[in-house]
């Protein structure tokens, strides 16, 4: 099932996706949170409640008109892996990593499907990365690789913007602050459940800058599998429900293009990962 | 005023703390809210709307034995500066920098006075680094160093727990997983508000590990100062009330040591910053 954050009224609504149509869960069933962190935080029990829910429910937001948030918008953690992939390793000019680069981003970077990116006037080198997002389910600390896929309660696509200037030119060479600037974090549309991804490593994953294809690859190519990250991650961390994982991107970024391509004002960058569908952000 | 935050029998609770009682600002006031950062999101009248509260409230906790959490046990970010005094970065090889450098920890690395820390296995490395925290009371963007300190609610004493194996050793470079092992950033005992702090650049900062002083500094000899860090931080994310900011630590650190000096099972860490108590937490 497909689960989005509708920014309503008074606040984030999580809804179920029925055809085109947001169910808000807590509209149908009062007993359920109006949170899909509060409802990850239920256990295997709350997604399927609020299926069961969202199946009578009527009151709600039509998809394609509805402010999308961060189908998450409040995770405790947005963790990131770094040259995950082989060839992007390459075309960054760095090795191969033989362990996860972690860094993150702050929650005041996260947007959803159709707001826009906003350029910061202090860099001139933002960049785009298209990377498939995992969301945890289930709280966890040491847990063997084995156990890992357990773990995972979704999918969906993500967007780690990224202001070279700052990852790369700073003094400690610390990659978060270009990394974090606001709305550098788009997710969504949504985020697809479990049973409907027959396999996470087997996904295509696309970059369009307005319209032009500069990423397109697979989650094949990852060099960190999602459960060997999820193993490695909580070796540091309790993984907890909610969190979102940022899993690498594949190669053809804007810095390691000849000239060079970087974010500009007026673009559209979409995101479209098999099965999670399209996520599509302007650039302001 | 000092603001404290107690796990209660459901939950954490703010509390005023008046002497060594720790008085429940929700069971005097059922208007206010029983999180601290809730109470700084309700602007200044929050906080004086909750010392009015505590005057007149009685139910509460003894500061020696109540069960202490960070005063903000679930900030929207936890921001820190590398290298921010002159003579650690001479003490760590690295130079001066020209600009903050900035990581970060995750909120499941927070814990409170008292508690301990827990010596991941597979780390044997792992420092002591005491360091003044400021805690955000005002929502804040592009903020101009000459308002800065209006987004100041109050400071408190952090220890910046660092795996230096994993911070230093690492393919990329990113000190984060080093950083955020799980209770890897006590803070405490309380907040103290900016109303008692005279000069936040005046206060000696202290570590002990064991009785015996390892560091022994001030914050006047911050690189950069409280002032031009928010101003800095708000020039790419937006600062929220509850946010923590870490603000470096000075020399002293047990790698710089000949020969090194790592935190072992049974350490006892003390952390002392003139006017903001003093952070104990036990090593196990």
């Amino acid at each position: 099932m497909r689960w989005a954050t509708v920014r309503g009224e008074w606040g984030p609504r999580v809804c179920g996706v029925r055809v085109n149509r947001c169910i808000d869960v807590n509209a149908a069933d009062p007993s359920l949170p109006s949170n899909l962190k509060d409802l990850l935080e239920m256990g295997p029990g709350g997604l399927e409640q609020a299926a069961a829910a969202v199946q009578s429910g009527s009151i709600g937001f039509d998809l394609e008109t509805a402010e999308l948030m961060s189908p998450v918008h409040d995770p405790g953690k947005i963790i990131c892996l770094g040259l995950n992939y082989r060839d992007h390793a390459a075309e960054s000019n760095a090795p191969v990593p033989e362990e996860p680069i972690l860094f993150s981003k702050f929650n005041t970077a996260l947007i959803g499907h159709g707001r826009p990116i906003v350029l910061p006037e202090v860099s001139q080198q933002v960049d785009y990365e298209a990377e498939l997002v995992v969301v945890i389910g289930l709280k966890g600390k040491d847990i063997p690789r084995e156990r890992a896929m357990e773990h995972v309660a979704g999918y969906a696509c993500g967007h780690d913007v990224s202001a070279r200037d700052w990852q790369l030119n700073k003094p400690g060479k610390q990659w978060l602050a270009g990394k974090t600037f606001d709305t550098f974090a788009p997710v969504g549309p949504y985020m697809v459940t479990v049973d409907e991804v027959a396999d996470p490593h087997a996904l295509s994953v696309k970059l369009r800058l307005n319209g032009e294809t500069m990423q397109d690859s697979s989650t094949s190519q990852l060099i960190f599998k999602v459960d060997e990250m999820i193993s490695y991650i909580s070796k540091i961390v309790t993984l907890m429900p909610g969190d979102l994982i940022y899993t690498g991107t594949p190669p053809g970024v804007g810095m390691a293009r000849k000239p060079p391509v970087f974010l500009k004002k007026g673009d559209v960058v979409e995101v479209e990962i098999a099965g999670l569908g399209t996520l599509r952000n302007p650039v302001i």
